[in-house]
């Protein structure tokens, strides 16, 4: 391993170091000791590396922003429906705040009032539903009973329910409970002809092979 | 105004005035000394009440939770279905959060992790979603499509993320918005002989009667 590698991988320890102190403590209680010895660096390592806490924190929210990011390309490169890409989508992200400790901490740091920063991975999930729905709807495949504005904004509460309950109880997070949530939204949201178009609980084939890219194995089977 | 009725109103005026200070700079960052400049006493009167700002944050914590309790059992002597009765104190506690700060900092206050007590009114509202849901399937009037465990848990999920997206945006917690999710889950979760029974924008004559017993006049019309 060469320099470059061995500096890479200590940001990337110091990085899920402060990620699960932030985690467990809140980032206010959070100490910079704490993160370099949890990441079984000194101090000045992590000196060499971030200018303070709030940079540290900033790098956990790039990091979740990445992770997600990648994950939502990567489901829209396998060109299913839009409703499906929002399940599957839907899905991956559970699985990543439930299991990504990086994930988890970045995406509740970008919603903290407290900071005030440009980056909020709500809104940017806000954006992601709207342009999928947007496209449902322009496929003609959504409803016409309920509005395309109440539609994004009920999926929209749910999910923000499901990561906000997650954190305490990673249950709420499962494949299990989002199946749950799309069997009972999918039935209503779509047309009667795009009816059973959809799988709740995620396109396995897209699931697997975002997981396998990713090398995390794959997302536990839905209990059904 | 004798003594006892002025005690009251100090008590009442301090419990407003640290509920507004931990909704804009949260319970960590409020002062004492701003508590009671913002009830317009002096810190002596507040100390009177309340030994410190622990026991000023329980008191916002029971005064929201009695407020939220009433509602409850208002909308529980109207004796309309079951799942109209959901709707309905959904709507009622939605406004509730919107205005009445006292019941947002208080529920906010109630769910957060770093505060160890017993109560928490996330779950007790848990408790209420599944009691009603549990009636109007004993009623009957509940879909067997979907099981009862993630209907509790959809509208759990759904509810919760009004709540926490309504403290950055009050939007999200008004009477369309509700009207717009139940409108959305309502005809899904409702067995097929129970459609049509339930109005999704609540009870008129449940919502104004529970808002004039309040003082509180009446909830915003719905635009439908």
């Amino acid at each position: 391993m060469n320099k470059q590698q061995r500096a890479a991988r200590t940001r990337d320890a110091l990085i899920r170091s402060a990620a699960e102190l932030f985690e467990r403590h809140g980032y206010d209680k959070a100490r910079l000791a704490e993160i370099s010895s949890g990441a079984g660096v000194s101090s000045g390592a992590l000196h060499f590396h971030f200018e303070n806490k709030a940079a540290v924190a900033d790098a956990v929210e790039d990091a979740a922003c990445l992770s997600l990011r990648r994950a939502a390309h990567k489901v829209s490169l396998c060109r299913t429906s839009p409703l499906q890409a929002l399940t599957d989508v839907s899905h991956i992200f559970a699985y990543l705040l439930s299991c990504d400790v990086v994930v988890s901490a970045g995406f509740r740091l970008s919603c903290d009032p407290t900071r005030q920063k440009e980056l909020n991975l709500r809104q940017e999930w806000h954006s992601c539903v709207q342009q999928l729905l947007t496209r449902a709807s322009d496929d003609d495949i959504l409803t016409r009973e309920v509005s395309l504005q109440h539609l994004v904004a009920s999926v929209m509460a749910a999910t923000v329910g499901l990561e906000v309950l997650g954190r305490d109880n990673k249950e709420w997070l499962s494949r299990r409970s989002l199946t749950g949530l799309w069997q009972l939204l999918l039935p209503r949201m779509a047309a009667r002809h795009a009816q059973d178009t959809v799988d709740p609980s995620g396109t396995d084939l897209v699931i697997n092979a975002w997981a396998l890219s990713m090398g995390s194995g794959s997302l536990s089977p839905p209990a059904r």
